[in-house]
C-alpha cells in the first residue's frame, strides 16, 4: 500500500475518472454489504452501464492489484479509491453565504460518506450572523481568516450571491484557503496554487434544456 | 432568423460549447448593460479567461453572422443564444422531494435567467405535503400525474433521498416528463427518449479533494 500511495501523490488521475469514482465507490460499498469479499470491474461496470473496458482502466488506476477471475479484494479496492479523492482524511470546511442555498448545504447529510464537514460558515448580513442553522453558528466575515488558521480549514464553499462573489473568494484566498467550492454562477479569479471547482447550475441545466428544446422541433 | 432556427433544430450543438454558453449569454448581458450594440469573440474571451479560437467557434456555432471588426450584432447574438439553450421559452418544471435541498431550488431566484419556473412541488411525506415554501404547495406524490399533463410541465428535478431516487423517476416517466434534472447521487434508468442531466455533489467535490489531496503529500 506504501508504494501505491507515493504513486498516487505523484500522478495526478485523469478528471473523468476522478469523476466516476464516486459511482464506483457507491457501487463497492453496496457489493460489500451484500457480503462480497471481491468486485470485478465486469460486474461494476454492468451495475453502473459504463463501458466494461472503460471501468477496467479506471480501477487499474487506483493502484489496486486485482486476480484474473476473482476481480479486486473488495475492502482495499475502497480504501484506495477513498484516498485516491482524499476522502479517507476528514477535510473541514467553511461556507460563506448562509441564504437558502448555504443552509441546504448546511443541512445535508451525504458529505459523511465524503469525510467532508463543513465546520464554520460566515455571512455579510447582520441578520444572518448569529443565526444557527442545523447547528452551525454564522459568525461575521471578519472572523474568517482567524476560522481557517484556527480550524485548519482547506476548503471554502462559496454560496454567495453573484455580485459578491470574487469579493468574498478574494477573502477565502487570503485566508490561506487551498480550495474552493464556487456554487455562484461567476468565473473567479484566483491563483494558480488554488483550486476552484464549479457547481454551476446554469451550466448544468443548460444540457438539460438544450436537448429538449431541440425535440420539440 | 428563420434559417438558423431550423439549423439549431436539426443539429445538435457540442455538449462542451453549450456548457459554455450560460457564461458567454452573462458576458454579453453585461454588455449590454454597458451600451455595447456589438460584442467581439476576442472581447468576451478575454474577459471570461477563454481560449479565443474555442469561442470563435462556439460563438460562430450559433448562426449569427459577424463583422470581421464590429463582431457580433449584441442582442441578436443574445437571442441566437438563448434559443440555443431553450431558454426563449419558459420551461415548467416540478420538483420531487421538498426537504432542504429541494426548498433551497424552490427559493433560489437565479433561474429566471432561464426561464426555469417550478411550477409545483411533490413529497412522499404526509407531514412534508400542503406546507407552501417559498410560495409552492407541496402536493401529495398521487398528484403527480395530473399535474404533469394539467400544467404542461416538461422537467422533473429530483431532490429526493438516493435511496427513493429511482422509485420517484420511474414516476415522473410514468407521468410524461421529458427530461429530469437528478440532484441524487444515484444512476437513473430511464427510456431512451427521456433525457437525465445529473447534478452529483460527490462527483463535483471528488474533482476538488483529489486535488488538494495530491498537494498535500
Amino acid at each position: 500500500m506504501g508504494l501505491m500511495n507515493e504513486q498516487n501523490r505523484e500522478m495526478p488521475l485523469p478528471l473523468p475518472t476522478i469523476r466516476r469514482y464516486p459511482l464506483y465507490l457507491r457501487c463497492i460499498r453496496d457489493m460489500i454489504a451484500a457480503g462480497d469479499l471481491h468486485v470485478s470491474s465486469a460486474v461494476v461496470a454492468e451495475r453502473l452501464g459504463l463501458d466494461p473496458v472503460l471501468t477496467r482502466k479506471d480501477l487499474a488506476m487506483s493502484g489496486v492489484v486485482g486476480r484474473p477471475r476473482r476481480g479486486y479484494p473488495a475492502h482495499e479496492l475502497q480504501h484506495a479509491l477513498n484516498h485516491a479523492l482524499g476522502w479517507d482524511n476528514a477535510t473541514d470546511a467553511v461556507l460563506v453565504g448562509a441564504g437558502s442555498l448555504g443552509c441546504a448545504l448546511l443541512g445535508y447529510t451525504g458529505f459523511e460518506e465524503q469525510n467532508l464537514n463543513i465546520a464554520a460558515a460566515c455571512d455579510a448580513d447582520p441578520k444572518v450572523v448569529g443565526q444557527c442553522p442545523h447547528g452551525v453558528k454564522v459568525r461575521p466575515m471578519a472572523d474568517l481568516p482567524e476560522l481557517v488558521k484556527t480550524l485548519k480549514i482547506g476548503i471554502g464553499i462559496l454560496t454567495v450571491p453573484n455580485a459578491a462573489a470574487q469579493a468574498c473568494a478574494d477573502q477565502l484566498v487570503a485566508a490561506g484557503i487551498r480550495g474552493i467550492w464556487n456554487f455562484a454562477a461567476v468565473q473567479l479569479a484566483v491563483p494558480k496554487d488554488v483550486m476552484v471547482q464549479n457547481m454551476d447550475l446554469a451550466e448544468s441545466l443548460a444540457v438539460l434544456s438544450h436537448a429538449i428544446a431541440r425535440r420539440r422541433g
